[in-house]
């Protein structure tokens, strides 16, 4: 708990007057002012963090959070629970999605054993494993208030060693059959949104089996009765360990004042966790695309932010993460390297309205 | 008149066979079915025009069309018209937006004047001038039917010519004060929609200038009466030069059976033209970014396109392909370089319902 507590302590807010220097520099390019959208947004946010003008990645992570879920024998899930070991064991030999993804961007991907049923011994995942996957929320709390608290720092300090070695990104993955079951749970608990609206058909789901896993979560949340103020007890009563894993991903983020980027409805849900456990975390923040998921946008929203990508993916494992990395690199380059007014003995004042589309 | 005809008469529909093909090499991979969404959608599309499964993308370029709108005289635009030069001009100097993002992507610029007012002596920009700008639509046709059509064959003519040399993707872009109003103006006319739908703010104008750009497209539209059922007739009389090149880019991707990528609004009121022209059009065409410019949505709509990237740019130039073609590698790679269940040793079909998000 130290550690979690002494994180949530340290986070402040992101430099303001950085961020007016980003968006000054923006301003003095032959555009527009505003006219390149998100690409000068994200730049500004960042500079806002780390309190530099100037930001380059250079190094750049996806951390995968593995864990399997005990809600999966209310069959919530068509694929056997098996599945996720299969993934986790799959992340290091390159062939998952994300895994592909991230060799084509040049991003690293990191796996964490936070829960998976089975034996695994892949030196190259890290074993942080809670226990041998959460119990069934229909019948008792998916986990004690301990072992969520446990999960979170398990995240903060995947995040703090990431970091702390140079990495100038991170993205957030999981993996863990039934975790779209899960997210809807801890969304429904911390917002009060209905089940109808958080839990998807997902990829597979008959309209009846659809219906039971919204049973399932109403029948969770009914029996546990999550309280929706702390994101670490509804965690603990209706969530997994790769949902507090990245929600303590996320807060180490902003601790350490650097980015981290949410893939889809899942990792928003673990983001959402972390914002309520300090709203300063948003600022350290940025989305990447717009899951295919029906209750990813209800999560968004409550966040306050606006995915980038619209690609209707619905694969998770933090596959989203590599794709914005492309889009948030292409700002830094442009910011540093696209023509200014002055070189060009042009007034910006008179470009205002140049190019409208 | 004939290469037009001769272009329009040569395009045939994509190859619904090697389309599922790829598809059936998409389930293959070790995922949900359809999971990775418009990475995977991108690449089957791509497919079907060139009609091998493998695809790849080795030379990309961004045709950007230069040109000046006489209707600018109307107040249309905050901006001075000799901005168009300025921008033309400094695109081979790789200063402007599209240039920088062209350079990070490794794309190149290839900018083609088609009636920007004054000299431009740049060996670099390929000269297609068509006139000294267009006329005053309020007063009189933009250009003759002839001019139009002699626009519209610059693309064609650009098109078949980096295709030939082996580029396998273009993006379309533009340069032109005012032309967004030339744009509002087209689609309006193509569509019926109205002005109040299809004209924007811009960047800078402020809501009286907003409302004289409003009337002054209606009465453009009024005083010339656009024939809607020709693309060509509403280029001449309420159109750009630059609107009838991209028109023409388009129709050359399709009839060399290679991808184009839309830009913004004006770029995607010109595939609407081609469309119009020729409805198999639209099976060559990719989608980039929603623009910030309010009629955008319309003609995705109008296009039954879904734009890829959600990034509030409002730029032109072409800068939103370079990020779609990012993208669009990241597919082909990813299609290439997955994991398959066969390699894995699983059964595909048990995995429907692994990862929802």
């Amino acid at each position: 708990m130290k550690l979690l507590k002494d994180t949530l302590e340290l986070i402040t807010p992101t430099n303001e007057e950085v961020k007016n220097l980003v968006r000054n520099q923006w301003d003095g390019l032959v555009k527009p002012m505003g006219s390149l959208g998100t690409l000068e947004e994200a730049t500004i946010k960042i500079a806002g963090m780390t309190g530099k003008v100037n930001n380059k990645i250079d190094k750049k992570a996806i951390v995968v959070m593995c864990s399997d879920n005990g809600v999966v024998e209310e069959g919530v899930s068509s694929a056997p629970q098996i599945f996720t070991k299969v993934l986790t064991e799959s992340m290091t030999k390159g062939v998952t999605g994300v895994a592909t993804l991230g060799k084509y961007t040049s991003t690293d991907i990191v796996t964490i054993n936070l829960g998976v049923i089975g034996e695994i011994d892949d030196p190259k995942i890290i074993n942080r494993k809670i226990a041998n996957g959460t119990k069934n929320f229909v019948k008792e709390p998916a986990m004690t208030y301990d072992e969520a608290v446990k999960s979170i720092e398990a995240g903060i300090e995947a995040g703090d060693k990431l970091y702390g070695e140079g990495y100038d990104i991170l993205g957030t993955g999981e993996v863990g059959i039934g975790n779209t079951t899960t997210a809807a749970a801890v969304l429904s608990a911390l917002t009060g949104l209905d089940v109808d609206i958080t839990c998807g058909k997902g990829a597979g789901l008959t309209d009846e089996q659809h219906s039971n896993k919204k049973d399932v979560i109403r029948k969770g949340i009914e029996k546990n009765k999550p309280n929706g103020k702390d994101p670490i007890d509804v965690i603990a009563k209706v969530g997994g360990f790769d949902i507090g894993g990245m929600c303590g991903l996320f807060l180490s983020a902003a601790k350490n004042k650097r980015p981290v980027v949410i893939d889809g409805f899942i990792s928003s849900t673990a983001a959402l966790c972390a914002v309520k456990l300090n709203p300063l975390v948003k600022e350290y923040i940025i989305p990447s695309h717009l899951s295919g998921e029906p209750g990813a946008k209800y999560v968004m929203d409550k966040l306050g932010l606006k995915p980038m990508l619209n690609l209707g993916m619905r694969l998770g494992e933090g596959s989203g993460c590599p794709l914005a990395f492309q889009i948030i690199e292409a700002g830094l380059y442009t910011l540093e390297n696209m023509g200014t007014f002055e070189s060009l003995s042009l007034d910006g004042d008179a470009l205002v309205d140049i190019r409208e589309d």
